[in-house]
């Protein structure tokens, strides 16, 4: 472990991660330490160096992914081919058009995008795709239903009718690989007409996604208690797209009253529907759950989505919807050159990781999980507050379900300002103003979204000592 | 095996399939079969009943497609819940709004839409899929690149490159889930002013996606060497979407002189753009292999597109195609929201899958069977051949390529007279009239569609039996 005895920093502002991180890239970078070598495990590493095994395992995880070693399961972790990685290093570079200081300097990301990296039942799922590569099942080999897997759909129905009181058969079920898609899906079935009501702050980008698809819509503000009929009724919307579970990104849960004020509305007339994007209902922390909006309405006015990327992976890519019989009808009739884009094969995965109990036991295991990460960020966030001057003040906001929440903070810095000095110190967050569609109604104090589902219980406090240091000159320990 | 003798009618115009299937269904539908009891082998039934094994796995098959049946790997075919079955039953007619007797007679399915049921490397995809179901692997639980996976871009664009003479980076290559996600990107990228030309006959249900995405087109004549020049030229289309390579449905491989005349046509304005749809060009049976139009072109005006659903499975669902710089450019810009609808873990089997060279072996192996598929094909219809009489006649057309060809029948029946009697007899083939898009330049003769990827030697060789005595009232032995 010669070559990986180095001089820690400990005054240095840098992260010890990210110090350690660097040394071992430029040691393979320059040939010192030889491509196909074994790394020390990070016991061992964290020994030697006298570090965590967090602060070696944030090291590792930073250098697998851009390459320069990779893990054998049950083996530990090597060192990469060196030349293909030169040629991936520039090849990403050109594709990302990032600035390379940028991208190298962040250590904690609190991206939403992203769940669990140490709880996927990773032998389950194993044990089942082996089972369902099978030589006698010739569906493998075959085009699969348009609409996806009949048993998957016949499970996600009676999931969905269970868990969020949705009123569905497996035959108003389409399966696709993404909200995106299903969404162009929609598109092409609502009339030509159709003014899309799109939620301000929203799910970024879904501007574009109507824009590119030549599609009319309106963005409407939001306030706390969600969507504003008054707002509405004002509009050329005839299309609602909403997501009241957990209004992303404020995390506000719709009220009662406002739900049935939009009901109401989509039952006025026969061209108004709602799209209600249900997209982490699964996670719901306190009070009773309420049920989807879908479930609510008995005028077939809703168009329900949901999606396994926040309660299993968002690299499955399965997302899915519920079409009520007209709607049905004018896809089967106009979408008949469609076919479902999700492998036959992971279909049947995911229909017997259901069916087989699996996926209750994860999402069960994964609401304590993240409820647990939740509760430690609020005791960081507690923390950092009880040391704040009485002109500072740092709210957490819309934590109530989801897998994230805001942060509002009053320091003196702008949205802006907090966004760079946190990247200074390593940590991503996200600036709300990003999720404003529409230049109106901007946030009136300086916030910020918070993902905690892909960071570990340790790193969440680890990365807030660092915000605590970025944005309040609070001084802590190792890290 | 007492509840499995029955007398099998060899007068009888149904094939032994046909009555053996029917024979087994009815015992397990009235419950004379339990479900969970095991059914004798293939070659046990096959020697008590004095079949063919081919007779009892034609049958088997059928069950197991309609679920009666399923089969365990080396253990054995056994016999489904029957409530369950029923109620599967009832579901897929009302998905599938088709008549029950239509369904039940086909034995043989001609489709084009299939792969060889017996040679798909399962062995090699599954150990490979159980290696990166890794639970070192973060990228298994973040949400990928847009474009795809980088690893998997670059094994694409070097197979690419050898194979078909594409010129291309991995950065250019956007995988998606089918020809139909892809032509939905570049509506959105190509201006909205463009105007989509179509082969006429060619892909069904192109036109109705060009529809459906509210995009402009026009539906073009082809001729024996291909899409004809002056017929472009006339038009008012800027996009032309064409299959160079062997054309959907009739079989052509485009002259060298036409691909020069598009390619000029193609660069002369900036808004002319060719789409080469290149689907099934791994299987080339004779003459020199003819590089893809996209390689031939300079002015990047080519965009190339390919696909797994033939070389490996259309249950995959993986295809991919290749942008030029300006066309990537808008890709970024416009359709940032946009995630690859592949799943990661299966972008990294295929990635790996080609790397170590089985997808290589695979399209070695495949090309020869197809190759002696179609002999064989070519065989029976020699046979048939020989029994006509002067006024009567059936000929093979566009077989030099792919997986499916044309018979063109004169035997006094009409192109529909042709489906019917073949279906009547247990055969599936597809009328070519089916193909055309708009109702000009239909087919002089009555021609249909014949795919034989799918179907085993044996199984050919049993259709073309059934065919010669539906069309031909040639008598045959048993079937």
């Amino acid at each position: 472990m010669k070559m990986l005895t180095f001089m820690i920093q400990e005054k240095n502002n840098k992260p010890i991660y990210l110090q350690l991180y660097e040394h071992i890239k430029s040691e393979i970078q320059s040939g010192r330490i030889e491509a196909g070598s074994k790394m020390p495990s990070k016991r061992k590493l964290s020994q030697h160096l006298a570090v965590s095994q967090n602060t070696v395992q944030a090291a590792y995880e930073q250098l697998i992914e851009e390459g320069y070693i990779y893990s054998l399961e049950r083996k530990g972790y090597y060192v990469a081919e060196i030349d293909h990685i030169f040629h991936l290093e520039e090849k990403k570079q050109e594709l990302l058009h990032k600035g390379a200081a940028e991208t190298e300097k962040i250590i904690y990301d609190f991206s939403y995008q992203g769940v669990d990296q140490e709880n996927f039942p990773f032998s389950a799922w194993r044990k089942i795709t082996k089972d369902v590569i099978n030589e006698y099942d010739k569906e493998l080999l075959k085009q699969g239903d348009p609409q996806g897997h009949l048993y998957l759909r016949q499970t996600i129905a009676e999931y969905i009718r269970q868990s969020r009181g949705v009123d569905c058969k497996a035959e108003q079920i389409v399966i696709s690989s993404g909200t995106e898609y299903l969404f162009q899906i929609l598109i092409q079935i609502l009339s030509q007409e159709a003014v899309y009501g799109i939620e301000n702050p929203g799910h970024e980008r879904l501007n574009l996604l109507f824009k590119s698809n030549r599609a009319n819509y309106e963005v409407l503000a939001i306030d706390e208690l969600g969507m504003n009929i008054s707002e509405v009724r004002k509009s050329r919307v005839s299309v609602l797209c909403v997501t009241p579970s957990h209004q992303f990104p404020s995390g506000n849960i719709m009220s009662i009253n406002r739900r049935a004020q939009l009901l109401n509305w989509a039952n006025e007339r026969q061209d108004r529907y709602i799209i209600e994007d249900d997209y982490d209902s699964e996670f719901k922390y306190s009070g009773k759950p309420i049920p989807a909006l879908q479930g609510l309405d008995k005028g077939g006015r809703v168009i329900y989505m949901g999606s396994f990327s926040k309660s299993l992976s968002p690299a499955l890519r399965i997302s899915y919807m519920v079409l009520q019989d007209e709607l049905l009808r004018i896809y089967h009739k106009k979408l008949s050159f469609m076919i479902c884009p999700v492998s036959v094969m992971l279909q049947k995965v995911l229909h017997r990781f259901i069916e087989e109990g699996f996926f209750e036991r994860h999402l069960n295991k994964m609401r304590n999980l993240y409820k647990k990460k939740r509760e430690i960020l609020s005791e960081e966030v507690s923390e950092i507050r009880k040391k704040l001057p009485k002109d500072q003040s740092l709210t957490i906001k819309g934590a109530d379900a989801g897998l994230h929440l805001l942060l509002e903070i009053i320091n003196g810095m702008s949205e802006k300002e907090l966004v760079e000095s946190a990247a200074w110190h390593g940590v991503k967050v996200y600036p709300l103003s990003k999720y404003y569609l529409a230049e109106k109604n901007l946030p009136d104090k300086p916030s910020v979204l918070i993902g905690y589902a892909a960071m570990s219980k340790e790193d969440i406090v680890k990365a807030f000592k660092l915000l605590g240091y970025a944005w309040f000159n609070i001084k802590n320990g190792e890290i």
